[in-house]
């Protein structure tokens, strides 16, 4: 989903190299990421909690493996190879490992049907109103556009939130609901620092639900340290940004 | 999903006014309805298809009943209601009535974890890739945006396409794919009548395809007479649409 910027930190750093390498053994999946992103990170975390065999591939943008655009042409990130055959989309990876690994709870949708469908629900207004709005927030140059973007942000995360149980959204149960929205609970404080957003201006329990993502230990296993994060964001906020997200968020069209 | 376009017909009309009419009496599922409109007809196939016992309800844009608005606050189509509770979004409610109704064959994903994940990545590509495309097309009063959007959706049909095994999406089994592209497929005679769209020049089998797909028995059953869709889709050509789905493609935003 994510990818290419220039002089991106060539590996994960901090915590996040730990986890990358306590998972450099072969094993059945392979996990090809980019330490950075945060659609990489949702598979990632769905990995971690459901603590499924996995050995992970670090991309490198500029030098990619013949062996990963063979079986993934398009060379998007994340991509999960299982027998040799290759799939991509951080949502579709992770209702993949929940279905491919039944037996590993914890399990991140309801077995209710109803409830099941719901979690999908807000995971797709996660999709189409926060993301995008992220992106905007953070890539508009101009005050009046910030504003805007900043108000549609606190809107989409306060419907958001309204829906959560606590203190999870599903309540007792970490479902795919958090997973989808946590890397971007944990990239907050880019737009805090530089587009005046305010956790506590969204309401609704925001603020606390976002701590609790941040420091979810699949997410903390997960994340690099903060310095390197700031020179790809730095692109972002100056909207010199090359990633296909960046692009698509400033041509008005939807994130590939 | 969509709506709301002054003058729109009643209800529906022709075959699919048959299949309105053999769905009036009360069911545990009660599916609320937009005759007219494609992410709705995704959902109403998926009923067809299965066999599913519902209750149809229209749902006039302009005078929707209070019960409907108290279960939906944001008064989309389509939309379940299930024991007292509502859901929305036509591809959620697509998995929902495969989930809610395990018995009912055929089922509209493989079981094979690995194949049902491929069949979500190309539902995601109609989403994001398919979809705006054709709308953009349509809706476009330039010649070189028309030019620059019929390509656009020419290569989205062909890699879609190229991945199709016949007779189907997925093979021998009608599934979550073909409902996805299906409605577009049933209109894409105004793009041909408007826009310069020839099915022939997408390649890949793409013409094979939309031609099983509307004539396909659950396609067919939940279609109107064409004279119908005329109305609506003229103010799709002149910009001049008022839907949810205009309405982003016109601001270059993502379809909510």
């Amino acid at each position: 989903m994510a990818v290419p910027d220039a002089q991106i930190h060539e590996h994960a750093t901090g915590v996040a190299l730990k986890t990358v390498e306590a998972h450099s053994e072969p094993q059945d999946l392979v996990f090809y990421s980019g330490w950075f992103c945060p659609f990489v990170q949702r598979t990632w975390i769905t990995l971690e909690e459901k603590k499924v065999p996995y050995q992970y591939k670090e991309v490198n943008p500029y030098r990619k493996e013949e062996h990963f655009l063979a079986i993934n042409p398009k060379g998007l990130v994340p991509a999960i190879e299982y027998k040799s055959k290759a799939l991509y989309e951080s949502l579709v990876l992770c209702e993949f490992i929940e279905d491919a690994y039944p037996d590993h709870a914890p399990h991140i949708l309801p077995s209710d049907p109803f409830e099941r469908a719901r979690a999908r629900l807000w995971v797709d207004h996660i999709t189409k109103a926060v993301i995008p709005t992220y992106f905007r927030l953070i890539q508009s140059q101009e005050a009046d556009k910030q504003d805007e973007a900043r108000n549609a942000l606190y809107k989409a995360l306060s419907e958001l939130s309204k829906e959560a149980k606590g203190p999870w959204f599903l309540g007792e149960q970490f479902s795919l609901v958090d997973i989808a929205v946590a890397p971007w609970a944990l990239r907050d404080y880019i737009a805090s620092e530089n587009r005046g957003y305010r956790r506590e201006a969204v309401g609704n329990g925001w603020k606390e639900w976002a701590e609790r993502l941040e420091t979810r230990e699949s997410v903390v296993n997960t994340t690099s340290e903060k310095e390197y994060y700031a020179e790809i964001y730095g692109r972002y906020l100056r909207d010199e940004a090359q990633s296909e997200a960046a692009k698509a968020i400033r041509d008005g069209k939807v994130i590939p």
